[in-house]
Formats: C-alpha cells, structure tokens, sequence
C-alpha cells in the first residue's frame, strides 16, 4: 500500500541520515535513473520477445528485475522531491490528461502511447 | 496521497480501454521509459549547476520537468506492472536492505549511492 | 570514409567556434547522449518487431532514425574528446579484447552480447 | 585512424562469426545501447563537477570509461548497419546542417546544443 508521498519521505531522510544530499543535485540524479533503466535494459536486452513470459515467470528472475525496477523508483522519487515536484499528483494530472487527448474511441486512438507529447 | 497500487490499477485500465496492451510488451516499455528519461536530461542538460535552483523556482519549468517525471512514472509502473512486480513492495525491500548496506556511521557511508547493488 | 578523430576535431571546432565548450562538462554531455539514446529509443518503441523492416526500408524513416542516430554519435565524439578518450583506439581494443572473450565455437558462445563486461 | 566504414564491418563480420545476428533486432541493440549509456553514467554520477578532472586525469580511470564509452561506440555502429543507414554519412550531413543552424554569431548561438531539432 505504498504511498509516493511517504516513499519519498522516507527515501529523503534516508539520504539526510548518510550526508548524501550534497551528492544528489538534479543532474547526478538523472544520471543515476539513467544508469538504473539501463540496468532493467541489460536485463532484457538478449531475452526473445518468445521467451519473456518464461523468462520472468521464474521467480529469481522476477525478483532481480524488481530490484532494479526499484532502484528506477527510488532515484524518480528522489530527483522530484528535491525539484520540487509532487510526483504524485504529476501523475494524477498526467494520466487525466491522457485521457482526454487519447479518446477511447476514434481517429486519436492509434498508438500504444501512453503519455501525450505537451 | 497517490497509493503505488491505485496508480498501477488505473494505467493499466487506461490502457485495456485503448486496446493498447498490444504493443505494451516489456522491451517496448523500456524504450518507452528510455525515451521519457530522455526528455528529463534534454530539460537539464544544458542548466549550469549554478543556475538550477533559479531554473526549477519558475513554476511553468517545475510543471515542465514535472510533466516528463510523470511520464517516467506512468511508464516505470506500467511496465513493473507488465512483469507481474509488485513496485511499491519491491521498493520498501529495497530501500530497507540498502539501510542495512550503507550504515549511516562507517567506512561504507562514502558514496552517494541510494542504491545497492545486488 | 568518416575518420573518428577528423569528426572528433571537427566537433570541437564547431563547438569552440561557438563558444559552447563551457557548457559541455562530462556530466552534461552524458545527459544530452542520454536526450539522443531516448530519441531513438522513441523512434521504435511502438513499432512491432515484424513491422521493422518495412517501416526503416522507408527513406524518410530510414533518414530520420539516421539522423538521430548522427546526433548520439556527434555527442559520444564530443564525451570522448572532453574525457581525453581516443574513441577509435578505445573501439579497436575493446572489439579485440571481445574477439578473446567470446571464441567463435564453444560454451562462451551462449550470448547475443557484443561487449564483454571487465 | 579508426574509419566507421571498416568498424561497421568489423563489428558485423564479429556477430556474424558468432551467429549472434539473430539477437541484434533494432530494439534489443537499443536497449543494449540504453545499457552501455548508463554504465557511462554510472561512473560520473557521484563525481563532483570540480573532481571530474582530477578523477579522468588518472590512466586507469580514463580507461574505464574509455571501455563504457567503446561499447556505446559498437552498439550504435551496429545499429546504424541493422537499420541500413550510414551512420558516417549521417554524421557529416547532421553537422554540415547544425553549421548552418547555428550561426557562429548572432541570436541563434544561445545554446550549447550540439545538434538541431529537425
């Protein structure tokens, strides 16, 4: 039942505690997201579209994935609390938008996107 | 008070009511997430360090980086999602190990890192 | 017959040329190679893997996707230089080194990698 | 000398000796791409802007990410040859356009961008 707000709380006292505030300005942040999505990338890069399913069905691999899914989490919590973003309600704002400019039905409706360009 | 698991709910509705969970298979939700980082270091990366603070005090620049950050996160969870992870428990796990690897006194708490790695 | 080190000096000429060397610190050029990286990585995420060929045997695809594709390649030139790597020499070892690793024939020969990790 | 012309064909001829061809789709070599860029990134995050150059000046580490930055190098060549484009051709041509874009005076050169939007 994670709430964003208390993660990145937690996330921010986390950081606070070890004197590592002044490591995590804006662009070392990004670079950290950068270098944990590629992390998730290595992890599928060679899996076939085929072999997916059994590939994360394993739960040692579903576990591993889930680790550096979270390390993605935990560095986007990190880089909004100290922009000033409330990420939650960024994303709430977000996905109601989308679901204005992406109708269920109709001639918008023919990408797999997910976000709508600004 | 967005909860992790509400949010997941409602991406995925979002994208069942779109039929787009066609073109929703892991590796392409990576690029997607790639890309949506992407967007996040084309807003920073040419800010001075100095200038940052000026920069994201603009709240039409907060709403900005805010947007992209969202879009991460629609991704981040629809994909967590996808491969059957529980984010918001993979997150918490992770967070409490890496408390107990980087102690907040000692030789380990030299770096900046929030993360562990495995 | 592109030469990388004629491309590397003709990057930081027409980056000297504008005065732009002081905006691109280590730091801000990964962060605008990841900004291409994700350019690309948007160019195909959506596009199912049996509609790749068709969609890049398109000439305007073809062109943009290169395009971008340039962009990453003008940045990673740019990184090396300001980092004082010899890109080309780097690529050379690093395939050779890759050529030891991963013997044509046998148990090595498990992976779709083209890098071999240190 | 490096030419990309003739590492393109090094880079091929080694996936071809391995059969690993059939691994290189254009979205597993982005995510491959996406993964050699962030461990890039993960050898600047945490380096202070007024430490990178002392950090770069030492051989060893100059070697290491001259390593990272080689594997960006042969994922993007092989990519560009999976895709059919020239990446040297496209290289030239994006910066004989980014000359013209970018004036070396005037109100364009506000930027450090390397590279035009089209």
């Amino acid at each position: 039942m994670t709430r964003i707000d208390e993660f990145t709380t937690a996330v921010r006292a986390f950081s606070q505690e070890r004197d590592w505030e002044k490591f995590q300005d804006p662009k070392s942040l990004v670079l950290a997201l950068t270098g944990e999505v590629g992390e998730v990338a290595e992890l599928l890069q060679w899996v076939r579209e085929a072999d997916l399913p059994a590939e994360f069905a394993s739960p040692e691999r579903k576990e591993r994935i889930g680790d550096e899914l979270a390390d993605v989490f935990i560095y986007l919590v990190r880089l909004a609390d100290v922009l000033g973003v409330d990420l939650g309600a960024a994303a709430e704002a977000k996905l109601a938008r989308n679901r204005e400019r992406f109708p269920t039905t109709g001639p918008n409706n023919v990408t797999g996107r997910l976000v709508s360009k600004q």
